[in-house]
């Protein structure tokens, strides 16, 4: 039986509790949407460590569970109704799940509140974008401009197998062991594993101050709890600034194995990377495996080799079974972007210099229409071939297993592609393979493509 | 010989340093007004303990001085031509110089940025005044909701004599050996004589961490350079502004002998305290003097009681000649002022509870018109009544000494006051006894009164 | 194979930099036999966190290791020959390991020079030797007088089986969680989950500054790493001031399932807490197990309650397969011992107040004539039986399992015992149960007790 | 009228909390002398500030004062009775006073105990004097290892002019713009007026953590309150230890104008920097005078030059009339410091490299015996003839105005001096000079002096 706490209030230990009266009368008349997001979002972050972790489960269980913004002279507060019980401690809300609970007061509804109501952000430029992702962050007190660079991200599939978390938390050792902080996106699986890794590296150094940061987005935190070594939480509001948020906080990169999300990601990263302004920008990108796990990279760095040429491995080094070896590149690339960055008189803080381009940085639909009008032939520079494939990638990943997409391919037919005969091909076995390893949720004995070439000239129905 | 610095460049110490590039860029672009204020008001901070303190004078001295917001991937920095040599040792700003400079630029510039550019702040309303009032202040770092009440605002003239000052420097030292911090309006004679003795006492305390906090204005600061021992400068947009700001973040006010302007803000102070609604919240007020000059306060006091009653003088108390007892009257005050915000969850910080009518937030202008519709009779709401007398006292001040209402007064005359005759007749007699006192920069031998008693309906020609 | 690190050289972080040159002199030129100790500490410390846990493997691979004091004019440093390869992080010392070294350098061979060089220690009186105990603890910055009571004591076997140790880690969680900090005996099993589990409790609950005590003894530590989560590691010269460091420290104590040496600490403790001198000062004390272990405690209350009567359960409480009850009883103790430490002016860093009997601070040598002399019968104070039982306790573990004693009792035959018939019986029958749990390294099948009960008159042989 | 706070109890603020039961009793029971020296420091202490400063008026006024040391469970307190009311606020001590209250309970008493009772110090050889002084400043935490060279040694008279007080101070603030902290004999005149100029400099620098060492000896401050500003006072045992501390602190020496006894401090300082040993040690010495104090150096250069040869100017330098460069060569002394430090590995926090010769470490006692026995000739190696200058200079300074010192010449006639003619000679003239400009307490009409230069051979009758 899980226990509920019937009424608790809490108030911030820090920030927010410098409002203004009328920034608090704001945030509690947030609109119904907002309400009920915040709402899932607090519940996911109560629920920090029970032991449901699907999510409808935990809806269902806790319907009548509510948050109220209260505010007072004093400051705000919350008021909880039929919270989950194992966040508080002898009545006390446990300080970690506190923090992360103001932390999405403070994302979800302060953001919205300047996003939608005052229009303080601009998000029709690629420069607005930035700016709104910068000033988020800072909000956030995620931003340190004086620390040396040495946070690393690390990025990888939420629902790996025991040797790969086994390695992920080895590599976070390694990392900790070495003064390294670590940013990843908040969850479980290669998110946690860095950072478990690391608080006993760091421990063992005597470290103090270190950075767990967790970047995330409603949708994803409302489907699951931030892991609780998370000591800095931040929530983008979607997809694309969250990943702008990794590439512009973090210092170095690393990508452990994953399903076709952490393909996408990669495709991301390389996009960006490849970018003609950004040559001369040092942003050291490992992808790191156990042993075992060496294929996964093999058949990425094949495709990547055979579509966009062998120039495109300049961009990443892949190493397996050495968590040690990983962890001594990082520390030398580190070096590298630190003395990139003094030269440049550039922040350490905050990657103002990386270019980002406009495809990168606005959501992609996967209609039949988006989808039939890629440009997949070589023909074009690599770094919008490749972000023309991280779209395909992103269309076919929701062909295969989004409801959405699904839908779509049963009632108009898989999508056509048009471009390069052999590139659409790779494509399509780059997919078999992940679908053959069992890296996506789908049988590999019913498994069907939801895309075909389209022949020259070939149009939608 | 007065030597200047050819060029220098400065980068902020803290604040300042998280800007985002659009940020920086609209400091950078500010418009020809508000960047020749803010190089007025640089050149005035960075003169603080130059020989000059004639502002014309330093202005003729200076008119190759400039400086520029500089926008850099790092941050922000400032390029100064031609600055004065003193803020500078051995070529690098001084500490105190430097952060002054930047709390200028905080608040002239990026304060305006918000007031006009964006219109985030709404100042039609008096709530929305008291909003931006606290968001200038929250800005500024000057809201602190955590330390218990402490914060002893300190006014009065700004040139009084030796006496005066010895006696502001004691209170100050005395109010420093019990922990106490000072905000003032940040210039010299009863604005720097307490915060002078307070470094004093904190010394010998060994007290760590305590505020000098300096409030300002534009108008003012320009003229005259704010003391080096605040360290915590804040300017505010305009006077009422200004005056808010010390009431919200006061625990509790000390009055020492000044000019008429001094008489103005005790007028303003019970005004706030005599509101209906603000019955029962404490706001401990002080008026100090030494005992030679004693008089002055008599005189205010009786002028208080015989139009206002004898209540009037329950919301202040009079203590001359005694700074050990100014202070540990101060200091019990404190204890009521702490354990009312307790009781009410109120904000140790800021005052939210206190109420204060728009008479007191709006501008006065002294028009004769103005001055003719003022109702100075009894039968009104005593601080209506208060508020009425103070801007009857704003008008006089102008008439006499400010150069506009001196040549309105040529003009058109004396102006014209309706109300009750005793009343009007005792407003002469306390400005008399100030010229007299030679507390006015007025002859008294050649001192004539700027108004007269209006006959039962008599109206401006 | 076993990397070894050929040379080091390592300062120390804070403490010991401050030396003169004339200490630093006498530590560089220990005795053979202290640099002996000093260098099998060392490596046990360096050692931490190796695959090996066997001393004397340890000491067999690292023959060629060795450590040299080194005075220098900023002061001191250690030199290291032929160290364990994994004390280093790409050739820096682990900062954890390195704090370590240097405590037991401060330990062992500074307070060897002031113990036996300078006989500053006055060992001879009960109340010299807490003297002594006083400044080890102080010179290792282990006594804080200014927080409050919050350490907790952790006692038990160093080799539990799994389902203990998870209780362990489980109660040090429980306790973590509340804010409280862990002191144990700094080995393996019963030291090491409690300040694991607690780790984690404060994490969550973002805890800074949390303290994991370790206190040891040389011949302990020289045979077993300390835990890596020790911050603060202190070594007691012997094994009697090291029990009186635990109680003196102690806020509440928490005394899992262990061996026999656990329940000669139960009744060392037990002869404390009885001693007249003590009624009224609190010092809470939880025997805490896993449902599925509470016959350990069980027998051991049954033992003492049938020996010492059934008042002797006021001194503790048993709690068996709740650890959120544990740490919640532990809690409510600390709020008396807080009351008391404050309403008697005492410290809350050292527990001056108790009373510890010279038999409870001299150590016992189980000679046969030693034993015969015990006076078993309860004709005498409790505290003073209790202490007689110790004694017992003490060398019946000699004669069974520790090399010496076994020889004796080989050469004349078991001990004989003293006293009353039924006490000396429940004592054997207690034993037995250990054999019998496996909780002796002895086979129950042959087991054979090494004692007998002695005839009235009966003398040794 | 001056009150006397009847009874008042105080506890240290943080050191000497953590002293053994045994430690408090021997500070408690220390014997009549040093419980007297002990009350008389205390007083001098408390009355900081007050309007009297003729140590006698004071001893009469407060001769029922008394302190006595209470050891408590928790720690230790004092007791004070009728002790000046001025060292309290309502009814609390000053911090200030506290901590040099409790200054001088470490320094007096405890140091008392070891060198005395324990004999733990050696003070029969130079290295153990050396020892002993190291670990006196180490006890009073004012060894500091890790910040960098910046302390600046302040000498000279203590009874200086209002115009060499003021450079002082300008001085002292230059060099606080330049952020060092300042050592002196925590006395008036030249021993304050440099630590006040460097607290306005700190200010205007928002520098913390400054220093204000101030160095006495039971004598000094017995005698005179050490000044307010003060913020680490320690009390070396005697006069030649009190000198030893200062030079093994100093990153740097300024000497200011005094009378005779700086003219003795130079003596000692050269013969430390002249010593061959030393030669490449850097020991920045300036001598700095306002404009018109200039020929108290030309004095003492030219009396150097005569007698040592040119080359003992390389030992200092004289900076007159320009505060700002006496700061600036401070400075660039400084660098040198460091690097020096740093190459030889040597500490910050002490200067161990410094030779200090047995001659300037041991008491010289001006009997007419040992006066004659002085060796005043060039023959010698240059830092011994220095040494006998300074002994020379001290019995000097005796026979003209110290009380045994005058008696002994009155009826033993004056001190023979043996040596070179034209050396002694000078010796007469430098004192003549101080006499006629009023540096000694003589009146230039009467002053004879106390010694004759010896005949060939002739002896004391």
């Amino acid at each position: 039986m899980h226990n509920k706490k019937a009424f608790a209030s809490v108030r911030p230990r820090h920030s927010l509790d410098l409002l203004s009266q009328r920034e608090m009368a704001s945030l509690a008349r947030a609109d119904q949407a907002i309400h009920e997001l915040f709402r899932r979002c607090a519940l996911a972050v109560l629920n920090t460590g029970g032991e449901m972790d699907d999510a409808r489960e935990i809806y269902a269980l806790y319907h009548d569970f509510d948050v109220r913004v209260i505010p007072e002279p004093r400051g705000l507060k919350l008021e909880l109704r039929n919270a989950p019980g194992q966040a508080f401690v002898d009545g006390r809300m446990i300080e970690g799940i506190r923090a992360h609970l103001f932390a999405v007061l403070r994302d979800i509804v302060y953001t919205h509140h300047k996003l939608v109501e005052q229009r303080q952000f601009d998000v029709d430029s690629g420069e607005g974008i930035t700016d709104a992702v910068f000033r988020i962050l800072r909000n956030a007190d995620t931003v340190s401009s004086d620390t040396a660079p040495r946070l690393v991200v690390c990025w990888g599939g939420h629902s790996i197998g025991r040797e790969e978390y086994e390695f992920c938390k080895e590599v976070g050792y390694q990392l900790g062991l070495r003064g390294m902080d670590i940013a990843t996106g908040c969850g479980s699986g290669a998110m946690k594993g860095p950072m478990k890794g690391a608080t006993i590296g760091h421990g063992k150094q005597l470290s103090r101050d270190c950075r767990y940061v967790g970047i995330s987005e409603p949708g994803i935190i409302a489907a699951e709890s931030p892991n609780a070594l998370v000591n800095e939480l931040v929530i983008l509001p979607d997809i694309e600034k969250r990943l702008e948020a990794f590439v512009r906080l973090a210092h170095s990169i690393i990508i452990f194995p994953g399903g076709v999300g952490t393909a996408e990601e990669i495709l991301y990263l390389l996009g960006v990377k490849m970018h003609p302004d950004n040559a001369g920008i040092p942003l050291p990108l490992v992808m790191a495996a156990p042993a075992a796990s060496a294929g996964y990279f093999q058949r990425i760095d094949a495709f990547l080799r055979q579509n966009l040429g062998d120039e495109v491995a300049q961009h990443y080094e892949i190493i397996c079974g050495d968590a040690v070896e990983v962890a001594r590149r990082v520390k030398r690339g580190l070096r590298a972007v630190r003395d990139h960055r003094v030269q440049g008189s550039e922040s350490f803080g905050f990657n103002w210099g990386l270019a980002i381009s406009a495809d990168l940085q606005q959501p992609f639909e996967p209609t039949h229409e988006n989808m039939a009008a890629l440009q997949l032939h070589r023909d074009q520079p690599r770094h919008q071939l490749i972000a023309e494939l991280r779209r395909a990638f992103s269309g076919l990943v929701a062909g295969n297993v989004k409801e959405s997409g699904v839908r779509q391919v049963e009632e108009r037919g898989p999508y056509l592609l048009h471009g390069e005969p052999d590139l659409v091909k790779s494509l399509g076995e780059l997919l078999e393979g992940f679908v053959a390893e069992r890296r996506m949720k789908l049988d590999p004995a019913t498994y069907r493509p939801c895309f075909r070439f389209a022949g020259e000239g070939e149009t939608l129905p």
